[in-house]
């Protein structure tokens, strides 16, 4: 079992439900000796924050990061980081009318299923405010991995059936979207708003790349670095599917297109091309590392929809309140944080890979 | 680090290289009481045996699975449950040119770069030998799933670009490709067949259907039912893509479509569709679970490719030896096998769920 | 590894330095369903705190914990219950003299081994201040305990060398060493008077006893009952032993005193005796457990000391501040909360022992 | 719930009844580049045998380990190295008569409590056969330890009442009982041997010394290293107490007579007395590392005892078969491959403890 712990390594264990009284983390497994101040963090927090564009919902949250421990005179010590954030600007009214109906879409009914009762206020620990903790934590992570030289890019690929066809990263960070196309986010904004002003809601796919990552990590089994991914890509709400590389287009592929050759450039060894996306065997091959998420459109649209009671009965469902036409956006920086918790796990545990590293530590 | 652990509850360890004594599994969790024999898992494993048709190598294994410890007089004792198959019919020789190159979409350089050494013989632990114990765990954990009314039926929907058009279940063990439509299933073994005569290799679609699954197993946040699915699919070598539900098309859909309103029948809560795939917000939602995996061509091809030595050299490979023009039927029970782990590991995992439960088990 | 993760099933992270803005814990697999109120911790935090009586340090806190996730209207949500205490009081310039130098008996030294690098301030995380988190969980882990019928009781057995004759349950929360013998309690006051006034300390013993256990729990192999008994103990700082039933006295006894006949008393199988403490095989026997465990005295004296500072210089060093000349009487309510942490979690782990228990539960 | 595992980064499983097909490990976790040979393994795997004296069971075993994988030309893949020892020489028969009959100070009745079902021959799972697979993997951990200079030594402290008076290494291998004193070891046969003829049995003391450990190991909460090792050497069946230097007599001490003062000694920082065991605070402190283990009276003897068939009839039990009258000799080996395996994880789990330490290892 693990409700909520994640990682081998680099471990966080995250709480907090939506109305309670905050949501944090807590990371067990940062090295002593790194930099971080709570400004690392809160920038990328920033980055998740509703109410940024009408892209999202309204729901203004400071949602301010406090570091409580772990961290001594602006270094890790080596110890768990506690990481806090205080719920405010809670409209718990809101979601008196779906105490006893269950939302399509929404895990309501499997909670009640589950655990025989539910707290259902705004998705409790389903909603959107959980992913706090592991974007405070994938900041944490992400300076571990600059110090070796590791950069995670998220950005959105694709809205409904509108998908970028070029790609400016300086793009990225200026539309609300997170489209590396300027041309391309301007469609999908005005399909986001047709989407929201029918009451409706759309999804979209969401593409990372990782530069600067060396060969030779993940596992060649159940810990493969593909398969460390694409659990966390799916422990990532409203995601439905995960392709790397070629992904589903390789099962149209022949071996002769799919595979990579090998060469030699300025005495490294590289891949002439990048089919596999940088990992083969699940373990990392020292390209970039290319994966793709698809994400459903938002179960919670104002519209009526069909549904039960808690008894069975046969109702309607009206759901007011504040939410996303389109998650999209707002899942970029997540997916970047799994992706970042995840590379900095597997670098960690492939430290005893070979006598000759233990060696070298031990040394001192 | 979980080199070759695999599950929480439901808990196995597999060890084996291709070419070495032999390949086996460990499965600790094992409920006490539970009826097991040989033949149990034999009959699980004799379906992932080479050699059974043109469709895949000619490496002739008897593979006999012994049962070494955790079961007296047929029963589970609760203990761990030990099962071995020794490797024969190894024609080591085969690999010995493959020694110093590195071949394209495998992982030899990967390992090399990893742990600074290899087994070259068959690929060590990347060799689809490994799949060996988790098959033969995997029928363990059917037996503990047909006891709960739980069945999982894997099967080919498309090679290359032929894609399943019907679904007779009846067809799906009776055609060397494992396709539920015999018409797709014949044109598919025409374009394996003019794949392998053109030294190529071809990908395809598995797809995998969960009937009788109860709701409530799955958890919240990182132990969500499908992100352990899908880490598990991606723990098997050559798979690029896995999608639940709608998956990647449900990006393209608004909530309107995509959500699945409930219903009440016979007194029971269900849903009018399963764009869902079975799992809502991580939870059996009591539906069929229904998901995909992409697998890529078999990279090993006879046709000569360009690649590199250890030392960086540029050079030409052929590989020679016994491969599958495609892998999509050897994997369709490995698929099975892995989905019978995830879930009878859930299923297990959540006994503790509710107080109520608890005192129950505990009363005896 | 685990630098702060203890527990299978019912799992707790604690967090949090000595000087740092709190300490907490996050306790994830509390089943849902349980009456849990900031009351029921709060009345176990209190034992733990310090300033009670001249027996310990004059560092007065109020320790109030706060709910911060998990329990909604009163009942816990089987979601993750992340629990926390701001720390006040801090005299961190008393440690500045402690900045370079290590003091004896402390882990100091080893911290700088291991991380380079450490928090001079009052230990750290070795402070007795990082048990509020475990405590806090013990409660938790209580109140799931007596939903089951199961009483944790420990008491301090002996200070220096004045060891209890009687045992009265009513006399342990009223005197300050938490002794049950008012006696040798009054004595063993009197000699750490004497030992504070020697500006120097003593260590005790801690004897548990567990009421009401079913028999049953525990594994056979590694996860003996008494295996993780032995570990949370000596995970409390300052534990230098542990024992169990006749403990190092069964090495002095033959195989026919030490053995427990069992016998039938109205329908129920039982032991004669109880040499064994509860656990045979490492499963609870459904007697009384009963183990000890030996605390070391403080090493953090008043008195002159040899030592070194961090760059190897001969030095003394006199530790001021408030240290408590015994740390006994605070570790029993630590041992009592481990102890409650180990049952609930074995409790948990074997729900699914038997496939006729997982059938039960799933019958829903 | 860990059955059967054991260890986080070097990490085992085992498996196998006393009566099954045979009785193995695999072990997880293994650095890449060690040299290993079966030579290595079967010789830590004599020590145990039974049968070499009159002090053992007449159980004679061959006890052949066979290395299956993880190993090529000599040195260690990094992958999982399983081993396995066939079972022979079972007199299963032997067992008939305890079918129904409760042992007192065994676990039969706990195993029925908890599974509802066992293998009642030769204790299943509790068997001393067990621990094979143990001594196997401490081997392979012996193996990277000395690789570091790290040197295990476990020998018998006392047995009965009679304790060694004096240390001499050498004598350690050349008496039945492993005792490093060899008048003490003369008594202690003779008291054995007395033990025996009277249908008894007696226990032990177990000492173990590590040398060449390097401080800065452990961890400084719940995976202290003395924790770890309380915990794997409760994990041995018969093992009652467990005390670390000082240990129960920590308990009687004044702290100015339990602190060791640090000195500097050549440059090095060292203590000056060893009271502390060489653990401080969970973590190692560079000294020797020296702990006890109090081993009970075999239960197994041969007189006739008091106890219960499993339906609560009240009957007496004679056990028959062959039997240790001491089991403190057998268990040294198995005390030391503990020892060996907590020492391996924790080395390897240590590696990531500073971010130096890392880029290091990665600048490769």
């Amino acid at each position: 079992m693990d409700h909520s712990l994640f990682g081998n390594n680099f471990r966080i264990m995250t709480w907090g439900e939506s109305h309670g009284a905050g949501v944090g983390v807590t990371i067990d497994g940062v090295p002593a000796g790194l930099s971080l101040c709570e400004e690392d963090i809160q920038s990328m927090l920033d980055r998740r924050r509703p109410g940024q564009s009408d892209m999202t919902t309204a729901r203004s949250e400071a949602d301010r990061v406090e570091i409580m421990s772990g961290v001594f005179e602006g270094v890790t010590l080596g110890t768990p980081i506690a990481l806090m954030v205080r719920n405010q600007d809670q409209h718990s009214g809101d979601y008196d009318a779906l105490k006893d109906v269950y939302r399509p879409g929404h895990a309501d009914f499997c909670f009640d299923q589950k655990y025989g009762f539910r707290d259902h206020r705004g998705g409790g620990r389903s909603s959107g405010r959980e992913t706090i903790g592991r974007v405070a934590a994938g900041a944490v992570a992400a300076r571990l991995l600059s110090e070796l030289g590791i950069r995670v890019l998220s950005y959105t690929r694709s809205i409904g059936d509108i998908e970028i066809s070029s790609f400016d990263k300086d793009v990225i960070a200026s539309n609300p979207l997170y489209m590396p196309d300027e041309e391309a986010s301007k469609k999908a904004v005005e399909l986001v708003r047709s989407c929201r002003d029918d009451q409706d809601s759309v999804g979209g796919v969401i593409e990372t790349v990782v530069s600067g990552m060396m060969p030779g990590i993940g596992d060649p089994v159940f810990g493969k670095l593909d398969a460390a991914l694409a659990g966390a890509m799916f422990s990532i709400g409203a995601v439905k599917g995960f392709e790397i590389g070629e992904g589903f287009g390789a099962a149209k592929l022949r071996g002769s297109e799919n595979n990579d050759p090998f060469m030699s450039e300025n005495g490294l060894i590289k891949k002439r091309s990048n089919h596999s996306g940088g990992i083969l065997g699940g373990i990392s091959d020292g390209d970039e590392i290319v994966f793709r998420v698809a994400v459903k459109p938002t179960p919670s649209i104002s519209r009526e929809q069909d549904t039960v009671d808690r008894d069975g009965n046969e109702t309607k469902i009206i759901i007011h309140g504040r939410h996303d036409p389109v998650i999209v956006p707002r899942a970029v920086v997540v997916v970047e944080a799994m992706t970042e918790l995840v590379l900095a796990d597997a670098i960690l545990s492939g430290m005893p890979d070979r006598l000759s590293s233990i060696k070298e530590v031990y040394k001192r």
